[in-house]
């Protein structure tokens, strides 16, 4: 009996990926034994023209959803274990489309340490279509959580903040880049180190997908709270720099623009320096860019002289 | 700072359906103890038109992706941890198309006994298209796998055959039915109860999705050996025997069309009746309908007289 085309597909493309447990992907389910500790999941979604670009090389593809994934787990300081991926490929998707595609999973799997557990793969007459759940682990009760920042604790973040917003722009043409900018958008850099080593240390803690002013109003939220980010104190990388500079305008897309997957934290001021070493400790750079203060679940974000930065809209919508 | 749609759309329609450690769906992960034994994955994707109907109900669509994960962990001999599931949301979806999908959703959850732990919803230019993993436990060692079977084992299905096949062509008003048929194709049966009971009894299991001869030709290359079913055992309900004795063409379909969602299981013939006594447990019926033979990894059906019936193709895949 000849193999159907979803089984070849799988054969030649996924099983290369799969990791232990996953029983060679013969199965109706991956069966695992657990570590220590508690799990971690959390599952996104990425569809062709909303959230990547169509011609976006596909060994970026597979990684930006991976990265993404892995992002999360960073910002709840977890460990990867291994994740199940769908995707619904629109009719003609090549085998050498494919080739390229997991490719570019592999070089990631190696890099962060994990394999595929599991999956599907399905036709669509639409859009490519990627789900990707991911599972990791966190020693007990040492989870960072977006709930726990208070008035009085500084904001810091990861990296360089809107290179991801820039580098959409670059990838689509629109803004002058090197290459710096769009490899940004297209391969997020999750902070996994930098979350480990803030267990205990940051008070509340979440990776800015939607641009830093709404996911700083998220843990505001949570918290009661308001906030106030001074834009001099941003760190930016050398493309960003060089774009603002050509175009100051750019500096509201800076602070509102996705696709950052640095992580956003709050520390109490007595640990300022435990946040430092956080990021000294995991390779990671590290900002205090401003604090969380009393009244409304509002982030301000400050310019200047501490002049309040008109923003003509909250964040990015993934929806 | 007013809620973006994306949030106010999670929390409407989807907070309800969240479990514990879902941290009220309002972190980057879900947090989660783990019970004793293994972990057990599946994931599967389902695409409008391709894997259910655009104009199917909204409660049955959520369902029958839930059910046929269900289903994978029946397979496994697992039971339910919760899922994590995705949802890439034509433009025009209605709350009203939402919240008919998500009642659905809390039906099955609370029939199961188990709820969301995390998930995505974004836009897609495309057909809805959605992804669900679920997670369950079993007993470390105990999972029913697909590998096991041996040439002489007999081969078991559970419930009915053929009805998810013939249920799409009425649910398409081309196949007469009151209902039955059409219901059967849109909320499978996941064998949970009968899963947990093949534990120890079953050589080998899965569940069949793709159609009979084609699932049991997985069992047969797992185990280098070849399967006859005989089409005279088959189960068959009340709808199915009576559309086949309409149009006794439809054997074939029967035989080889996909949707299911039953459970097929190698017993070792000294275990048949601890196999129909499983069957009597789980109040879930059991039939043998043929047996594993030396052989090529060819699944032979054979009708009245034990002649060999010609089958159109192998099964049918869902990609």
């Amino acid at each position: 009996m000849s193999l159907p085309p979803e089984f070849s597909l799988i054969a030649r493309h996924f099983l290369p990926l799969a990791g232990e447990g996953a029983l060679a992907l013969s199965d109706d389910a991956a069966v695992l034994d657990v570590p220590a500790g508690q799990l971690v999941l959390s599952a996104d979604a990425m569809v062709a023209g909303v959230h990547f670009l169509p011609d976006d090389p596909p060994e970026t593809i597979g990684r930006k959803l991976l990265r993404v994934n892995l992002s999360d787990l960073a910002a709840m300081g977890a460990a990867p274990l291994g994740y199940l991926m769908t995707a619904a490929l629109p009719k003609g998707t090549t085998p050498e489309w494919l080739d390229a595609f997991t490719a570019g999973l592999a070089q990631d799997q190696a890099e962060f340490g994990l394999a595929v557990l599991g999956g599907d793969t399905v036709s669509t007459p639409g859009p490519l279509t990627l789900s990707l759940t991911i599972l990791g682990t966190v020693p007990k009760g040492e989870a960072l959580l977006r709930r726990g920042a208070r008035p009085g604790d500084e904001i810091w973040v990861s990296g360089t903040i809107g290179d991801g917003a820039l580098g959409l722009r670059a990838a689509r043409g629109t803004l002058a880049d090197d290459g710096f900018l769009a490899d940004r958008y297209r391969v997020p850099r999750p902070r996994l180190a930098l979350g480990l080593a803030l267990r205990g240390v940051a008070r509340a803690a979440m990776d800015i997908s939607d641009g830093l002013v709404q996911d700083c109003g998220h843990l505001c939220r949570l918290a009661a709270c308001g906030a106030e980010v001074e834009a001099g104190a941003l760190p930016l990388s050398d493309g960003a720099r060089a774009a603002l500079a050509a175009d100051p305008a750019l500096l509201p897309l800076i602070l509102t623009g996705g696709d950052d997957y640095e992580l956003l934290f709050a520390v109490a001021p007595e640990d300022a320096a435990r946040a430092a070493e956080a990021g000294k400790a995991s390779g990671t750079p590290v900002t205090r860019v401003g604090r969380f203060v009393a009244g409304a679940s509002e982030v301000t974000a400050l310019g200047a002289g501490g002049s309040p930065i008109s923003l003509p809209r909250g964040g990015w919508s993934h929806f």
